[in-house]
This record gives C-alpha cells, sequence and structure tokens, in this order.
C-alpha cells in the first residue's frame, strides 16, 4: 500500500467534498436556515484535513490494483463520515449512526432513509442529501480523473473499482477524456430531466431534488409520499423514463452520440434490459387488474411502469405502496432488485450483464447434465464468453450470496419472531446490498429504516458500501497483509 | 428409453406397492375402520397393472442412464398416484391433488400435510401415510435390487438416481449385498428405536408411526401437537438422537460394524455435521433464553436441541411453535432448512458434503481474487476434491436455486400482498424442496398446508419430488429427445 499516495488523494477528496458543500451552505443561507454553523463546521474540518494532506506532494506515484480498490473503498467510507456530519451538527438526525446510515445511503444511491417526515426538513439539508445521489450515481473518482490536469497515478484500478458490472469499457483512449465524456452526458441528461420537470410545473428545487434522486438512480425525495405526491401521469411518465435511461450503460449514450446507432441495436444487454421491463410489467400489471387494486387497466398499467422502472433501475421512488399489492407483484420487485441495472450505469443491484450471464450458465449447465458429450461455449454480446469473466461472474455471485445470507442473519438479531420482522429484515438487506431503497413491510415505500437497531443500521450501511462498489473493495480492507506490506 | 424394460421394472413396483399395502389393510380390519374397501380396491387396481406389465419379460435389458434415471423419477410419480388412492377413495382427503400431495410428502419423506386434525384419522391411513416415508426414505430400488434374485439389467443407475449425495459409494463390491446391508442397518435401527419408544411409554402404534417418520426422516405425526404431544423429556431425546443417526451417512454404520472406527473419526461430513449442530444449538438456546421465552436455560437447550435435529435431519417434528421464535432462531432454522443432512442418509436438503464444497469454494474464490496468482486445489474429506465432482456441485447449487426461485414466484401466484403470505410462500418452498415439511408462518409447525391453492400444491409436490430425487430424475421427464430415441 502506497500509503503517501492513498493520503494525497483522500486530501483531495477532502477539498472536493468541501466544495460540494458549499451548494448547500449557500442554500441555508438563502433560505435563512439554522444549518449554517453545520454547514460551516463541516467545510472547515474537511479543509483542515484536506490541505494537511496535501500539502507535501507524494514522490512515488504507483499504486497496486489492491491498494487502488482499498483506497476506493477508504474514500467512500471518508466521505460518508464527514458527509453524515451536516445531519449531525445540525441536530436534525441527532443520532451519529443515524446520521452516517443516512449519508451512506445518499453516496451509494441507496436512497434507504431513517428519516420519517421528509418535509419537516431544512432545504438545505434535504439539498445536500440528493447531492450526494449525484455525486455518487457516477463516482468520486471518475470526478477526479475528469477534473485532474494530467493523470497523477496509475489510476485506471481506482476508475475500475468504482465502475459498475462486469467489464469496464473505456470510451476513447485516453481515460481523462472518457471520464470528461461521461460527466458530460450525466450533467446534459440529468439537466433534461430538471427542464421537463419544470415544465409539468413541479417548483425548481423539488425538480433538482427529484433529478439527482433519478440520475444517480438513488430515490431520495423532498415528499413524504415520494413521486405519489404530484398525483400525475405527466411527471411519473418522464421520471420513468429518467429512470430507465440512467440505469443503462453510457456507453450507449456515446455510441448514440457519435452516430453507430448499429452497434446500439446489437447491445445484448440492452435489448434483455428492456425485456425484463416488458414482461414484469405485463405480468404485475395482469395482477394488479386480477385482483381489482385499481379501478382500471391503465391505471394499473402506470404504476407497474413506474414501480417497475424504479425497482430495476434501483432508484426506490414510489407511487403507491407496493408492499399492499398482491404477491406475486411483490415477488417480481423483489426479483428485480436483485437484477439490477445495467453494467456501466450508475443503477445497482447484480446487473443485467452478470445476470445474463448467469442464467446461460445455468442453461448450459442443464444442457451439459442431460448431454454431457455436448459442450457449447457460451455467448455474450455476440462473441464467445471469456473464460476469465465468466468465471469471475460466478465467483462475484457466490460472494455476493454468503454477503447476503450472513446480512440477514445479522440484521435478524434481536428481532422478534413475527411474518413481518422476517420481511423486513430480509428484504432490508435486499434492498441495501442491491443499492434500492426500499423493502417490503416495515421497510416499505411508505414506511422506513428508523425503526431497526443501531446494529442493524451499520451492517446495512455496510451492505450498501458492499453493493455500490461490488464487494472486492470493501473485502480488501479486511486483508491484513494489504496494510503490513507497503 | 428401453420401453419394454421400464414397463417391466413399473409393473414389479406395482406389486410391491400392493403386497405393502396390505399391512394397512390388516390394521383396518384389526381396528374395524370404514377403510377396507379403500385400501382392497387400490390393492387390485394394482395387481391388475402389476401382472399385465410383468406378464412379458423383456428381452434387451440395457438401460441408458437417462433412461435409469427417469425411469425412477416416473416410478415415484406412479407410487405416488396409487399411494394417494386410498386416502382419496376412503374419502378422508376428499381431492386428489390433496391426497397427492399427502402421499408424495409422505414418499419423499418431507412430511408436509393438508390434514387439520390427524387425531380424527383412521389408524389404518395414518400407518400407510407413515409407512410411505418408511419406504421413501432408503429408496424403492434400493429395496428391489435387495430382494431380487439377481440384477436384472444394469441397474446401478437407478440406485445412483435414488440416493441422495453428490457421490455414491457401494459399501461392497456386489451391489445387491449393499443394498442388503444398508436395509439391514435400516430395519435394525427403526426397530432399536421402536423399542425404545415403548420403554418411553409411548403405545406400539405411535412408536412404530414415529419410527417410520424419524427413519425417513419424514415427520408425519398420528399426534396434532406432534412430539409436543408427549411433553417427555425421555421421548424428546431419544427421538432428537434417533433423528441425528438418520441424517448421517449410512456408510458410517458400515464401518462402524465392520469395526473401522478410525475411518469414522476421519469423516469431514460427519464432523462438519456435529459441528454445525451443536453450533446452531448455542445461538438458538442463547437466542430463547436472552428472550424469556422458556422458564429456564435447561427448557430452553431441550427445545433447541430437538429442533436442530429435527429441522438439519430434514424430519420436521415439533416440540414447540418455532415460528414464534425470535427471529435469529427461525432465521437459523431456515438455514439449517438448505444445508440438509449428510450425504447417503435418508435426509433431504443440499446435503453437508455439497455445502462444505460449495463454502470451501467460496472461500478459495475470496482467497483468489484478494491474490489471483496464489491457486490452491480444495480438499475435501482428506484427498484434493475431484474437479467432475466440484463442478457438478456448482451445477446442482445453481439449477436448484434457480428452482427454488421459479416456484417461489409460482407458488405466490393468487396469495395476498402480506408478510405472511410472503413468507408462507418463502418458506413452503423451502421446507418442500428440501423435504423438512413444515415452514414458518401459516405452514409453521402448528399449521398445515391445506389453505394453498391446488395451483401451489402441484408446485410444491414437484418439489418434493425434485428435492428427493435430487433435481435430474425429475428434469429428464421434460427432455423431449429422452421419449423420441429408442
Amino acid at each position: 500500500m502506497n500509503y503517501k499516495l492513498s493520503r494525497y488523494i483522500l486530501g483531495q477528496i477532502a477539498l472536493i467534498e468541501a466544495a460540494f458543500l458549499l451548494i448547500p451552505l449557500f442554500i441555508g443561507a438563502g433560505y435563512k436556515e439554522d444549518t449554517l454553523l453545520a454547514f460551516a463546521l463541516t467545510i472547515a474540518i474537511l479543509l483542515a484535513l484536506g490541505i494537511a494532506f496535501t500539502l507535501k506532494k507524494p514522490e512515488v506515484l504507483a499504486l497496486s490494483a489492491k491498494g487502488g480498490f482499498s483506497l476506493v473503498a477508504l474514500s467512500w467510507i471518508m466521505i460518508s463520515l464527514f458527509g453524515s456530519l451536516p445531519f449531525f451538527i445540525s441536530g436534525y438526525i441527532p443520532n451519529f449512526i443515524d446520521s452516517f446510515f443516512e449519508t451512506v445511503s445518499g453516496f451509494t444511491t441507496t436512497g434507504a432513509s431513517i428519516i420519517g417526515n421528509v418535509e419537516a426538513m431544512p432545504k438545505s439539508l434535504l439539498f445536500w442529501r440528493s447531492l450526494t445521489h449525484w455525486l455518487g450515481g457516477m463516482g468520486v473518482f471518475v470526478f477526479i480523473i475528469a477534473i485532474m490536469p494530467k493523470a497523477e497515478a496509475n489510476i485506471v484500478q481506482l476508475f475500475r473499482a468504482e465502475s459498475p458490472g462486469p467489464q469496464v469499457g473505456k470510451l476513447v483512449s485516453k481515460l481523462k477524456f472518457t471520464a470528461r465524456i461521461l460527466y458530460g452526458i450525466y450533467i446534459a441528461l440529468t439537466l433534461l430531466e430538471v427542464l421537463l420537470l419544470l415544465v409539468g410545473k413541479m417548483s425548481l428545487f423539488d425538480s433538482l431534488i427529484h433529478a439527482f434522486g433519478t440520475a444517480g438512480t438513488g430515490g431520495f425525495s423532498s415528499k413524504n409520499a415520494s413521486i405519489g405526491f404530484y398525483n400525475s401521469a405527466y411527471i411519473e411518465i418522464v421520471i420513468s423514463i429518467f429512470m430507465i435511461i440512467f440505469s443503462i450503460n453510457f456507453n450507449i449514450y456515446f455510441l448514440l452520440l457519435i452516430g453507430n446507432i448499429k452497434q446500439v441495436l446489437k447491445s445484448e444487454e440492452l435489448r434483455v434490459f428492456l425485456s425484463i421491463i416488458a414482461v414484469s410489467i405485463i405480468i404485475i400489471s395482469a395482477s394488479l387488474t386480477l385482483n381489482a387494486v385499481y379501478a382500471n387497466f391503465g391505471l394499473a398499467a402506470r404504476h407497474s411502469l413506474f414501480q417497475v422502472a424504479s425497482i430495476i433501475s434501483t432508484t426506490g421512488y414510489a407511487t403507491a405502496d407496493f408492499a399492499r399489492w398482491p404477491l406475486i407483484a411483490q415477488m417480481v420487485l423483489l426479483l428485480l432488485m436483485f437484477i439490477g441495472a445495467c453494467a456501466g450505469s450508475t443503477g445497482g443491484g447484480l446487473k443485467i450483464s452478470r445476470v445474463i450471464i448467469l442464467v446461460k450458465s445455468g442453461l448450459r449447465e442443464i444442457k451439459k447434465t442431460l448431454s454431457p458429450r455436448r459442450v457449447s461455449a457460451i455467448k455474450f454480446e455476440g462473441k464467445p464468453l471469456d473464460t476469465a469473466i465468466h468465471h469471475s461472474v460466478l465467483r462475484y455471485f457466490g460472494i455476493y450470496m454468503i454477503i447476503f445470507f450472513m446480512s440477514v442473519l445479522l440484521v435478524s438479531i434481536k428481532m422478534e419472531g413475527t411474518a413481518s420482522a422476517f420481511v423486513t429484515s430480509f428484504t432490508a438487506v435486499a434492498s441495501c446490498l442491491n443499492n434500492i431503497g426500499p423493502g417490503l413491510a416495515k421497510v416499505g415505500p411508505m414506511g422506513n429504516y428508523a425503526a431497526l437497531s443501531y446494529f442493524a443500521k451499520i451492517i446495512l450501511s455496510l451492505d450498501m458500501l458492499i453493493g455500490r462498489l461490488e464487494i472486492l473493495p470493501m473485502l480488501l480492507l479486511f486483508y491484513p497483509k494489504l496494510w503490513i506490506n507497503k
């Protein structure tokens, strides 16, 4: 581990976080809120730390793969610790573990909340909370790479560690330009959504909040009833479409920009993603209609579209209390939580490309069991799948399942033995590990995480980080050799 | 597929089932019950079918692996169909799907029941129901092989298809003697348990019922409150010990018989099995004590021992309503459902040896992720694990998980969207696929499966067969090529 370089990069990140905290500081000043001191103090602490850590430039700029991955994990924990200070110091979230949970949930774009009455919170805190979604969506290091005048170290690892999915594709040969293109697309799409929400007569503040929540596929809202508050088909459809847009691989938009539509249409991941959405909407709206949950099929289809888009994109916005929908609808949504968004998007979950590879593996294994002599290679995106990637996906799934079940056991400690607690524990872990936000039962779309024990909140915070960073960086923190070897 | 040989073997099995049905017929006659006609009619049908099918001996005695495996699946479906006739014809289970569910649950040693008031059932039907546990526990083909004067075909496949676990070991060079030794041990242990239960002042009838349920790791009882009815520490401890005994690989008893104790002590599967039991009892009795569920630690430990033994052995007897225990206790039991018993025992679940291989794979993959250059072979039972077995275990787990989630989705259809229905659907599938019996919520140890839809009961019946025959034989039934090719 290159301690000096790591310290230097952590210092830079502290300075960047301080800079972003200026926005809610000004908002707080504009609205004359009592959060000014909390933001000012947090900024001061980050500045002091950032300056101290960046005073001396490191001589050696080399970073091992393991060092890079664990540095990413450390950075995310650091920004979450300091990012939670405004909530804690202002006293609006009086307990530090609660503040930390809320901030981890923000940066990891989970959207799980411990706040019961969001509408009673100061605007500055709500803005900061949603800004963490936007920053966490694209990633901290992508930002650093984009703004850095020149690459200061072999930071490809940092980029890899933050980018979701089994493979990382550079769009152009230079990583810095890739990062800038990604951020450019991200900013442009976010602004477009803000505009369209303004057209729908949403206030500017709320439009920013909900665009941040959509862009990062986070799901924090400024309304207690989430998007259901507006009861507007226009707003729901705009947000549904943008949730889907932000959960598609950003490479697709780059291809569209350079006019390579043929390549876009060939994308297997995109086709499967859209098919899963279509099938899920059909099953859920059929079940809602057959059970007469809504007055007519149109209403059932509208809520199905929104909820399917919200869950598969791992955003977590709600227009309805789907925890009261028929069980089959809930089960389909639960399955979508695990499937998640496309690789290279801002969404969470296992990722469509991993699911495709897993399902194709499963089908091939069934075929192999039936006819052992016939072996066929798995094809993905039109090409035979690389064995190393295939194995890494299987490995990922195995470790993911172990973490899932261990977490459910740990979160269940001290819970009462009711069916509601069972579903709460099970879906809280599913929701946090996949960076969704709401689960079912007590942590359903109209509930929140406040009532869970602090121990459970710490486990779930770790799960959110593990989910967002896709296991390995967080796993490395528990690898003693890394800290001993230089 | 060798149709003529298959028909012949199915005919033999029909005759054997008819023979076993004579016992409940006599019991019904002895107790002057109104089930005589139902049993007589069933026997008549089986006799007619059996004689018709065995009139002409097949010329070709060859059986392909696939043919053999699917023949086993067909046989189990056949004995379940005919075995359910006494319940149906007598009118005590007026719906045929319910009768079929109950009988599949018997033969597969699951013990899931749709009967609310067991104590109101005629003794002859209860006896038949528990006898199916005992027959299904060791397997139908093991019985045929044991009684057959000489092997009529290459029936090793049939033996393999019915024996649980990733590997099948012949105890002695001749399969027939292996089968006889296995049945010998099985009968001796069953009789020993009957004796010990009689000593505990249980009636002969109930002793037989509960010994059958324990030996097959089934779990059907003649009492509504299951073993809780007796409220006797002696009976609970006897049954706990025998549940554990019957879920240990029978090879262990063969090794003990021939005095090879060194080999027994070296068994990794046995050591891991007993360790899991010990750790689970500690966690559960601690949680019961801390939550003051029972008056004292002794009582908590006693119920923990019984329930852990009952679930990990996949028997499913109960002395307490564990669906009301603290959540962590329920979650540990749920995990034990999936883990299951040792390979080569009468128990279900994934089997300890598979779990060992899966966990070791997982740990090796984590190590590989951390240090990609260091590759270490997996060791199992002191030897490097064969790659073919390793891959087949991974394959098994993958297909098993797919079947599990598909079944949960299907069973959820038409269920209401409550937490209780969620837990019911989830644990009903977990319980049936692993051949346990009770689940949680509505299918908990004090509930039953009666209220589920007929569609759900059919899915769960298939799950029970898939679990008992370990997937492949049932999978082959859906493989069209098998039926076309001769």
